[in-house]
């Protein structure tokens, strides 16, 4: 069966980690592994954690569209490399990319095939009893993360599937049957009807066995 | 949650029938019922079985365009009334229409939002088998209906999934994997993004309670 790319995004706190996580390998799902001009960290390995690039090879990349999309932050540049996608889908692996909103609506651009999966939170209260709960950030962060959030979801129509995660194991049940779904596209299984259809060939069969 | 029409569709043998009877209806699936200007056989029940109707009223639905699909068969009419299909949407159920593939894709047309499953043995000489085992039928009938089926694989690319019939579960797992997917369409669930964006509220919510 081919593969294909799955997009788990959504607001800040909707627990884009959490359910990446939880998809069982066994099951075909390959995480997405970014580029970044970053230096490794202690006990990062490089083609696990990240492709450790130079600048140079970043910005030749980026020019070459080889990259579905791509940002900066502190100084570095972060991205996500087409071959390594594409490389993992041809062996029909079902990619797994976790990303915000606006990075999400670039690689559909890119890559009109990728799986669109809008992660939720069941309501703004609970999102901010998340926010609130990591303890990271202060009041005025918090507050611009829920803005930020109200202004995302309008943007749910552009993508394929709305997840709510409320409980996460449901959650997880859900981009499951999204992913079994997917995988029976027609456009994902022509080499199955083309196995079944080599008419003129078949044509003959029938008249041969009957 | 929204409801929706499901059409359960494919060549003669896929095995049709048989994985829409083991749908399971606490799962919220209603099989559609038809129209027919037939007389009722003994045990047969009006709302049931079928809506019995007569030939006037059956020839003003369809002028009216009130069925989704119809044909005749040995003198009598046949078709699938909208306001049924309309009303168990309505009330959250998803309604499974088992048709040839003529009709699957007429409805599509006249129901655009209708999600299309076809059905596929899993090799020729599997449906050939089927076909014979039936014992229904001449070696005329099934070699027609064979190089039907090879007519109607092409088609497969106008449906929105395919599932391979080979194991009875496994299909019926699939369509199940396809409704639940198909459940977290964006627009079928406009109603759960309008309540948690109802903006101008939310904006002052935040300000009140961080």
């Amino acid at each position: 069966m081919d593969g294909m790319l799955v997009i788990i995004s959504g607001p800040s706190g909707s627990g884009k980690g959490t359910v990446v996580k939880r998809l069982d390998p066994t099951l075909g799902y390959a995480v997405s592994i970014s580029v970044t001009t970053r230096k490794p960290r202690v006990g990062e390995v490089n083609k696990r954690d990240y492709f450790f690039i130079t600048e140079d090879e970043f910005v030749q990349m980026r020019s070459e569209n080889a990259l579905l999309e791509h940002f900066a932050y502190v100084g570095n540049y972060y991205g996500t490399p087409r071959f390594y996608v594409e490389e993992q889908i041809n062996k029909g692996k079902i990619v797994v990319l976790e990303i915000e909103v606006t990075g999400a609506l670039q690689v559909k651009e890119k890559f009109p095939e990728a799986v669109l999966v809008f992660l939720m939170p069941p309501t703004l209260t609970e999102l901010q009893r998340r926010l609130v709960n990591r303890a990271t950030e202060d009041a005025v962060t918090i507050e611009a993360r829920l803005k930020r959030a109200l202004e995302e979801i309008p943007l749910i129509s552009q993508y394929d599937y709305l997840v709510i995660n409320d409980d996460i194991s449901v959650a997880v049940e859900n981009v499951n049957a999204i992913v079994a779904a997917e995988r029976l596209r027609p456009h994902r299984n022509k080499k199955v009807v083309e196995d079944f259809t080599d008419s003129q060939v078949k044509m003959d069969y029938i008249k041969l066995t009957l």
